[in-house]
């Protein structure tokens, strides 16, 4: 019998604050913030955008604009003054963006990816949009995942653990997968209530109440919907751009 | 109608490192360390200890030790070498215990109940073992209220989390509390998904198999079994003592 000890691992790390706290290296990291950065990015690839490059802060993003980037930034779920997206999905369902390198900065999501490169050999782009075609590649791929939440300003926030749960949940099933963290049976276990209504369960989240105040409705529903794409954005350098499948 | 912003708050962090995003000063903190630094207080104050000393350090430890009281020390799960208890509640539920004061030193939660003490004005202890005395005091109090989970080296777990859970669930239920953030409404969750068997919900959580490896299956059972005691031990000063309630 193989030794169960040799399974890859599939773990939950609930926001960038405790992710120093994970195993170091990482393989595979997958990095969520269902709403809405990697909701966005999902959506920019599946509508034709060439490349985004993730930046942490506004002014990164505005000399990439200055550069002659198209150039997006979003803090607390506003477009900032002076950029023409933030991180709507439906920004990028334009022919604006279509075959387009895009500057994007956002509140939690961004930051995430460049916290996670910095210590993972492939850092790919997880949301509930791209859920299946994310889960089935990463079976295949049999190496360690970290989901790494955005979290909201450093803190747990419940879509991206019910997304990161939902990932957990699909490579564990396969019995080829291990989680050892409370955080990642706690993500399962939410993910599983949460899975026949994400909207119901996700109702009185704090950034749904966020983005409701904004008028965000869309938004939220658009993000909330499952597996309306196959693609699945992944680092290369300083840009995402579309894995290419076999 | 009264302005629902009103009302007190109950709210859930799951680990001490998470604790510098709350909202401060806090009002009334509970600790929590259900397996087993909050549940062993609440046992020895039920068996008739009179105050508990929680230090952080085992140096503190030795030094109450050197100055003639009993003295306590965990870490990992284990008694520290000079020390004659750790943290099981069966330690304190002899004659030995009885009337004394006691330095207690462990891995998690008397870290916790030291960062507590900086900024609440009250700070209480909570575990499963004294849960519905502990809720229906709180509920009296209507005060806020923050519920610190100890966690597992700054890391979320799930047993504190569910016993914090439980409390917040039980205050929001009398419709005089709100909760706000999102680690609250997971809390509240996993809880309600773990009521109806803490056992069989927590076989596969991190701390119950490191405690099962060092033969701790006896002090597992006595943490996961709610309301055996009334006692809510209370901080004063440097110590424990137990709470006088009207």
């Amino acid at each position: 019998m193989e030794d169960q000890n040799e399974r890859p691992y599939v773990e939950v790390c609930f926001s960038p604050r405790q992710f120093p706290l994970y195993k170091d290296p990482h393989d595979i990291i997958v990095v969520i913030d269902v709403l809405r950065a990697t909701s966005a990015i999902c959506a920019a690839f599946e509508h034709g955008v060439e490349a985004i490059i993730p930046v942490s802060s506004i002014e990164e993003a505005r000399d990439l604009q200055d550069q002659g980037y198209l150039a997006a930034a979003e803090r607390n779920g506003e477009i900032v003054d002076g950029f023409e997206f933030g991180n709507s999905p439906f920004s990028y369902m334009t022919e604006r963006t279509k075959g387009k390198t895009v500057a994007l900065s956002t509140t939690n999501g961004t930051r995430a990816i460049n916290i996670a490169k910095v210590s993972a050999k492939t850092v790919v782009i997880g949301a509930l949009s791209n859920l299946d075609a994310l889960t089935d590649w990463l079976i295949k791929q049999e190496r360690n995942v970290l989901c790494l939440c955005s979290g909201w300003k450093d803190k747990f926030n419940l879509e991206d653990t019910i997304c990161a749960g939902a990932i957990a949940d699909a490579l564990m099933s396969t019995g080829n997968f291990q989680s050892t963290e409370d955080s990642s049976i706690a993500a399962k276990y939410l993910y599983q209530s949460a899975r026949d209504n994400y909207f119901g369960f996700l109702k009185s989240s704090s950034h749904r109440r966020r983005l409701k105040k904004l008028n965000l409705n869309e938004d939220i529903k658009f993000c909330l919907t499952p597996n309306q794409t196959q693609v699945i954005p992944i680092l290369k350098g300083d840009r995402l751009t579309l894995l290419n499948q076999e």
